[in-house]
């Protein structure tokens, strides 16, 4: 059986450098063509890389001179062929353009990817946080 | 090449059955021993099938005389060998002892899946809906 390298860590590793560097192209890259994102924030579904893009581009421009650290807790990965998911945590800090932690939030992530050749895009992102059962509010705290 | 048989569609209408007619034991049995679960209420995740079964029967035991049905809305499905993944909506609507509409809601979802013999089994799930950005309230309603 060939051994199929687990093309996870790598991006995540292009996600967070990415976003801290705020390189819309190169976190674009991450995303197949006909990607479809459930994000945690206002919209039900983006369908397509372009729709994304806009979020994405409309996120990191509200940042104004701050920057996002994110860091990713993979709890698990699976590959088969040209297919793997991964499950986890993300949390983003947001730091300010002197350096200080402003505020953090965790997110619930899945990811299923395709491999095209020797490119492993994301086909499917799901981000969330768990509600509170009597306020519907998210719970941003990872307890 | 083999033609491989979509197991979402049967999947989904054993889930809704099993939560019309509250039946924990034929709602368990789609997840897998190992199953991990990130739901839209209260708790980051469920390891293992016992956990979620404790979820699945605090939530059948708050519904009373209530019953809920479910109706699902898939948007994409992809098999490959002995995995699959779907992404798509479920609306779940409450109807009281007497038949008639209490409330709904939806939430997206997305599975991910592994065959094992001839049973398909769930090992991902992942609910939720998208919150408003000002209030992080989650919106119950797809617009």
């Amino acid at each position: 059986m060939p051994e199929i390298q687990d093309p996870i860590a790598g991006l995540l590793r292009t996600y967070a450098d990415a976003v801290y560097r705020k390189d819309v192209d190169a976190f674009m890259a991450l995303y197949d063509e006909a990607v479809c994102v459930f994000d945690t924030w206002g919209v039900w579904v983006y369908q397509g890389r372009q729709a994304w893009r806009v979020a994405l581009e409309g996120w990191l421009l509200s940042l104004g001179a701050e920057r996002v650290r994110v860091e990713a807790e993979v709890m698990r990965t699976h590959c088969e062929g040209a297919f793997a998911t991964a499950q986890g945590f993300m949390t983003y800090t947001a730091v300010s353009e002197a350096g200080s932690t402003l505020r953090a939030m965790t997110n619930r992530f899945s990811w299923v990817l395709r491999q095209r050749g020797n490119a492993w895009t994301v086909v499917h992102e799901h981000t969330s946080a768990p509600a509170d059962f009597e306020t519907a509010k998210l719970v941003l705290q990872r307890q």
